[in-house]
C-alpha cells in the first residue's frame, strides 16, 4: 500500500536499495539483483556529461534487460553533480556528497516511489561513495546492500589469477594513496582502485608485476599483464587510447612484488 | 563432438570452468555462473566427511536449481582429501593439492567430459587453492574463471557498511597470519578469511570494531558487531553454538581501527 504524503515536500522513500551490478556486463548480475530491480518502484540512475552518457546507456541496459518495456516508467535520472576540486580531499569529497544527495532528493520529490534502487558499479562496499551518502537522507530510509561482481574480481577472473599468495595478505587500495605513500610497506600484493592517473608510474618498478585490465566482462575487455618494467608504457598508451575510442574507461590493476621469498611461496604452492 | 581417448587412462578434459558461487545462497548466482554450469558436461563435487554433508548438499542444490532433473547425471562426486597437518604449513598445503589433483582424476577417469565445471564457494580468486590446483593437470586444460560473491562482501552487505574508508586502504589476511603476526602494521581496515579459531582474540581489542557474520545471505545469517572488547566472548560462543548444530560454519569478519583520525574522517565522509 503506497503512502501518500501531500503535506511535504520530501520523498516518502521508505527503502533504498543499493544494487551492485558488476562491471558493466549483464552476466554479472545476481539473481538477488535481477529480483531487486523487479521489486524498486524507482531506479534512479545519474546523467553524466556527454563523453559518460555510455555509462548511463550501459546502467539503462540492464534495467531494460530484467524489466522490458517497463524499464522506461521505472528509471528516473537525475543530473549527477561534478565534484570541485579542493585543497583538502575530504572536505571536497564531503561537499560533492551532500549535493548528490540533493540532486536524489530534487529528482524523487516528482515520485511517489516507496522503494527507490541505486545500480551501483562493482559492489557498493567497495571504494563507492553511495552508502555514505545514503546516510545522509532525511527522513533515514532503510538501506539494503545487494553484494556485486567488483572490478577486482572481474580482473583476477579475466587473468585467471588468484588474488592473494598462499596464506599471504592483500592490501587494496587507491591511486591517490599510491601516489602519495608509495608501495605500502610490508605489502607483497596490492590492487589499485580509482587511479584514473595510473599511479604506478610513481613507482620503482623492478621486482614488480602487473596485471591490469578495462572494461572488464565486457565485449571490449582489454587486458595487459607482465613485468612493470615491460608493460607500464603499453598500459599508459592502450589505457588513453581506449579511453578516446570509448568516451570513458573503467579499469583496475593489481601488482604483485616478485622477490626471492614469493618465488619459493609460488613454486611450493 | 566429443573426442574420445580410448588408449589413455587420462582425463580427456580440454576445459576446466572455477564458477565462483558466492556464499551458499542461490541469490548469489550470477547469470554468468548460470550459464556456465548449463554448459559444463561435469560438474566435479566434493564429498566431505559427515558432518560437512550439508556443504556437498548445498552445491548439488545449486544444480539442481538450475539444471532441474538433469542435474544427477552431470554431478561427479570425489572424495575430498584431508589435508595432514605438518610443521611446515606451506609444505603440507603442497601435499594436500597433490592428492586433490589426483582424487579429481580418478573420479573423471570414468568420465567422457571436455568441459568440466566446479563449483568454488565465494569467489576462485580469493583465498581459495582450486585454480593452484588446476595449474597442476596434466595436460593442462584451459582454465577459466567465473567471479562469484565473496563472503567479505556479503559480510559488509549484511551490515550495510562500506569495506574501506573514504580514500584509505584495507588490508585482507588469513586468520593464521594474524595469529602469527598480529595487527598488520600501518592497517586501519583488516579483513580476515579462513579464520576458524576467531584469530581477534590474540590481539588487543581496545580501540577495536569487529563486524562478524556467518551462513552470510542465507536463511541461517548471523551477524554481531560492535566494540571488539565487549563482543568478542559472544562471537565466540555464538560461533561455536551454531557449528555444533549445523554440523558446519562458514564465517568470516572485518576489523577497523576507531581511533581519533578515523573518528574524523567518518564524521566528514
Amino acid at each position: 500500500m503506497r503512502r501518500r504524503s501531500f503535506s511535504m515536500a520530501r520523498c516518502p522513500m521508505d527503502e533504498l536499495v543499493l544494487i551492485g551490478i558488476g562491471t558493466g556486463s549483464l552476466d554479472h548480475l545476481t539473481r538477488e539483483g535481477e529480483a531487486e530491480i523487479r521489486r524498486a518502484d524507482c531506479i534512479l540512475v545519474p546523467r553524466k556529461e556527454a563523453a559518460k552518457a555510455e555509462l548511463a546507456k550501459l546502467k539503462r541496459g540492464i534495467c531494460v534487460s530484467v524489466l522490458g518495456e517497463e524499464a522506461e516508467s521505472r528509471i528516473l535520472e537525475f543530473d549527477m553533480p561534478v565534484r570541485e576540486a579542493g585543497s583538502d580531499y575530504l572536505v571536497s569529497v564531503d561537499a560533492w556528497h551532500g549535493e548528490i544527495r540533493k540532486a536524489w532528493d530534487v529528482a524523487l520529490e516528482a515520485r511517489d516511489a516507496e522503494r527507490v534502487a541505486l545500480l551501483v558499479w562493482g559492489d557498493p562496499s567497495l571504494y563507492d561513495s553511495t552508502l555514505r551518502i545514503a546516510a545522509r537522507l532525511r527522513p533515514a530510509p532503510k538501506v539494503r546492500v545487494v553484494p556485486g561482481i567488483t572490478a577486482l574480481q572481474a580482473l583476477t577472473a579475466a587473468h585467471a589469477i588468484p588474488l592473494n599468495e598462499l596464506n599471504a595478505p592483500v592490501t587494496i587500495t587507491t591511486g591517490r594513496r599510491l601516489r602519495e605513500e608509495g608501495w605500502p610497506e610490508g605489502a607483497e600484493t596490492v590492487a589499485v582502485m580509482l587511479d584514473a592517473e595510473l599511479s604506478f608510474r610513481h613507482l620503482d618498478p623492478s621486482q614488480l608485476h602487473v596485471w591490469w585490465g578495462a572494461y572488464l566482462g565486457m565485449e571490449d575487455q582489454v587486458l595487459a599483464s607482465g613485468p612493470l618494467a615491460e608493460v607500464a608504457e603499453r598500459i599508459v598508451e592502450t589505457r588513453a587510447a581506449a579511453r578516446e575510442a570509448h568516451g570513458w574507461i573503467m579499469d583496475t590493476y593489481l601488482l604483485k612484488r616478485r622477490n626471492r621469498d614469493v618465488a619459493r611461496n609460488s613454486s611450493a604452492s
